[in-house]
C-alpha cells in the first residue's frame, strides 16, 4: 500500500520504535519506584520530557505527558473552565475544531458556559474578527493551529497577541497536534497557554500525547490518583510510548527544514499534475500546510474514492478519521459547498512519500474518474 | 537486577513486544480509518478486546480500552456518580483502595456524596461488614480485589452477591489490577457491573488498561472528543499498547494454573527461610495471594532497606509504589502498628523468579538485618 493518510495516523520510526521496545523489555522499571529499575525510568521520562519542551522552547516542567491528544485538550479545556469558572463564563472557539475540543467546548455550553464559534472569511482566519469576540468575561480561548482536514494554517501568534493584549487574563488553548514538529511553535515568542499535542502523528505510536502548560498556569485537575506528571494526569506514565515520542520529536526537529522541502515538492507536483483537470477542485488553499491536500473529485462521494484508490492500493482518508465516514461539516463551515464536501479526500504526506508515487496516485484518481458513475 | 517488584510493574513478555513492535512499523493504520490499512487496524483492535473478554469471561462490548487503570477507574467511580446522583449519594468503600480509588472518591466525598469507608476486621474483610452499610440511597460501591501492598484478597463474590440482594440497583465497581489473570473473575458468576485493569501488572506495556463495563449499565461520559470504545473513551486507540495487552492477557490465562502453583512454592520457600528469624513480621496472611509478600524488617525503615537490596541487586518495594516513599496508611487501616508500615517491604514475584533467587534475596535482607543500624 502507498500510504497518504498522515494526517491520520502514521508509521512509528524505526529508531523511535527499537527506544520502546527497549523499555518494554530492558528498561522496564515503573518512574515511581524507589530503586535502580525505577531511577532508570524516571531518567528516561524526564529525557524524553526535554525533547518534548524543546519543540516548544519552554521548560521541562511546562509539559505532562497524556494518552492522547485527546485527552491533554479534555485537560486543558475542563480544567480551565472549571478553575475559572468564577471569573467568567465565556469561551471563543472555531467552527473548525477537532472533534476533541468541539466536543469538550459543546459539554462545557451545555453546563452554562457562553460560547461563540467564529467561521473563517474567505477560508482563512483573520485575528480581529476572534480578538472581536473578547470581553472581561472570556476566560478561554481554544482554537487549533492547523486544521486537520485541509492543512489551513490560523495565524496563532497575531490572535494569540491580540488577544492577550485585549484581555490579559484570557487562557489561550492550541490544538497543535497537525503542526507539532512540523511549523515552529516557540512559546517565548507566542504568548499561548496550553497546547495539545499527539504522538501518532509524527511517527511515534499511538496511545501518548503531551500537554504544553505555561509555568503559572492553574488548572483543575480532570482525574485522580496519583501524583503523577505533576498532579494533574494520575497513573504509570507509558514509558514505552513517551520514549518514542522523545525519539520521534527529536528527529522531526532535526530534519523540519528538509521535510517542508520534501512536502512542499510533493504538493506542487500534486497540484501541477491536477490543475487542468477540471473535475478536481483543491480545497487547500496557499494559506494551507504543504502537507495536507484537500481534493473534491466532482460528481464522486469521497468513501467511492477512497474505496477505487484503495483497490489500486493507496490509502487517503475522507476527512477526519476520528469521525470515521461521518462527514465533521468542517469545509462547509470554511465556505465550501456540501456536494464539494461529500466528494473531498484528503491526502496527507510523510516523507517517505515520493513524486513518483504522487504521479501514480494522480493516475489512479483519474481512471477513478473515468470508471466511476458520477451522481451528479 | 533481581526484579521482585512485578506488583508495581512488569517487564513485557517477548511475543506481546514483538505483537507491539509489529503494529508500530507494519499493521499501523487507524482504526478509524475507512481503507484497509484502518480496517486491519480496527481487526486487530477487536481480537484484543476478545481475549481481554475471554478473561471475564463476558462479550467483547463489554469492555473498553483505555490507558490505565487509573483512568478506568475515573471513567467507572465518576461515570456512575454522575450519572446516579439523582436517586442517591451514598457510595461505599474501603479504607485500604489504591490511590485511583480513594482518590476519584474523595473527590466526590468533596463534592456532596456521602461516603462510608469501611476496615478489614483481624485483617480480612467480611462480605456482611460491608454489606451493612448498603441502604437505598447507596448507588455505588467500589472495592479492590486483591490489594496491592499486601496481597489481601477480597471476598467480592460473597460481597457482591450479598449487596445485589440487598439492593438491586447498586453498581458495584472492582479495581481488579492485581488479580487480573491471576485469579478467575468470571462475570457470569460474580454479580460485580465494573472492574478496571491494567496491562502493565501482566507484562504487556505501560500506558494500556482496560474496563469491564457489564451490559446495560449506564454511565456518564468522562471525557470528550471523538466516538472511540463505545462513546466512553475518546482519542485514537493505543494499538501497539492494546495488542499487547491481548497477547499478554492470553498468555497468562493460558498458565494460570502453572503459575499460581509457582508463586505458591516461592512464596512458601520463603515463609519456610524466614520463619525463624524473630526480627522479620509478616503482613500477609493466609488470606492474600501467593504473588504478593510484605514484611517488616524491625527496626529498619523501609528505603533504608531498600536501597540496600537495591546495592545487593534486588529490587522491591516499600509499598505502592504510585505514592513514591509516602506511605499509603493501608498496613495501619489492616491494623498493623505505624512502626510495621514504616519497616515494611514488599517481594511481588513474576514467572522468571526462582528459588534460587529468594535463597539470595533472603541473604541479602539477613546481611541489612546484620549491617544496618536499627533505629528502635
Amino acid at each position: 500500500m502507498y500510504y497518504f493518510d498522515n494526517a491520520s495516523t502514521t508509521k512509528v520510526l524505526k529508531p523511535a520504535a527499537d527506544a520502546a521496545l527497549k523499555c518494554m523489555t530492558e528498561n522496564y522499571g515503573n518512574p515511581s519506584s524507589l530503586h535502580k529499575m525505577g531511577v532508570d525510568a524516571e531518567d528516561t521520562l524526564t529525557s524524553s520530557r526535554k525533547l518534548i519542551a524543546n519543540v516548544f522552547n519552554c521548560k521541562d516542567e511546562e509539559i505532562i505527558f497524556t494518552s492522547c491528544a485527546t485527552e491533554s485538550t479534555n485537560i486543558a479545556i475542563l480544567g480551565v473552565a472549571n478553575s475559572k469558572k468564577k471569573v467568567g463564563n465565556k469561551i471563543i472557539t472555531t467552527t473548525i475544531e477537532h472533534a476533541a475540543t468541539a466536543s469538550c467546548i459543546s459539554h462545557l455550553e451545555n453546563n452554562g458556559f457562553e460560547v461563540v464559534r467564529i467561521s473563517p472569511k474567505n477560508g482563512k482566519y483573520y485575528a480581529a474578527d476572534i480578538v472581536n469576540e473578547i470581553d472581561d468575561r472570556t476566560i478561554l480561548m481554544s482554537i487549533m493551529h492547523v486544521n486537520n482536514e485541509n492543512g489551513l494554517i490560523l495565524p496563532i501568534e497575531e490572535i494569540a497577541k491580540q488577544a492577550k493584549n485585549k484581555n490579559p487574563n484570557i487562557i489561550i488553548h492550541v490544538d497543535a497536534v497537525q503542526s507539532f514538529c512540523k511549523i515552529p511553535i516557540n512559546t517565548n515568542k507566542i504568548p499561548i497557554d496550553l497546547a495539545s499535542v499527539s504522538g501518532h502523528k509524527i511517527n511515534a505510536p499511538k496511545g501518548v500525547g503531551a500537554l504544553y502548560i505555561r509555568k503559572g498556569i492553574k488548572i483543575q485537575r480532570h482525574s485522580f490518583g496519583g501524583p503523577q506528571e505533576n498532579n494533574l494526569r494520575p497513573g504509570t506514565e507509558a514509558l514505552p510510548s513517551i520514549v518514542a515520542f522523545g525519539v520521534a520529536a527529536k528527529t522531526h526537529m532535526e530534519n523540519m527544514n528538509k521535510s517542508i522541502e520534501h512536502y512542499t515538492a510533493l504538493k506542487k507536483h500534486l497540484l501541477d499534475r491536477i490543475k487542468d483537470n477540471p473535475e478536481i477542485l483543491l480545497n487547500s488553499s496557499d494559506n494551507c500546510v504543504p502537507y495536507i491536500v484537500n481534493l473534491s473529485i466532482k460528481g464522486i462521494r469521497s468513501e467511492i474514492m477512497l474505496h477505487f484508490l484503495e483497490e489500486k492500493g493507496f490509502c487517503v482518508s475522507s476527512g477526519s478519521a476520528c469521525s470515521k465516514a461521518k462527514k465533521s461539516g468542517v469545509l462547509q463551515n470554511m465556505g465550501y459547498s456540501k456536494e464539494r464536501e461529500d466528494w473531498a479526500i484528503r491526502i496527507s504526506f510523510s516523507a517517505e512519500n515520493t513524486i513518483n508515487q504522487i504521479d501514480m496516485l494522480v493516475d489512479a484518481i483519474e481512471a477513478g474518474q473515468k470508471s466511476l458513475i458520477k451522481t451528479y
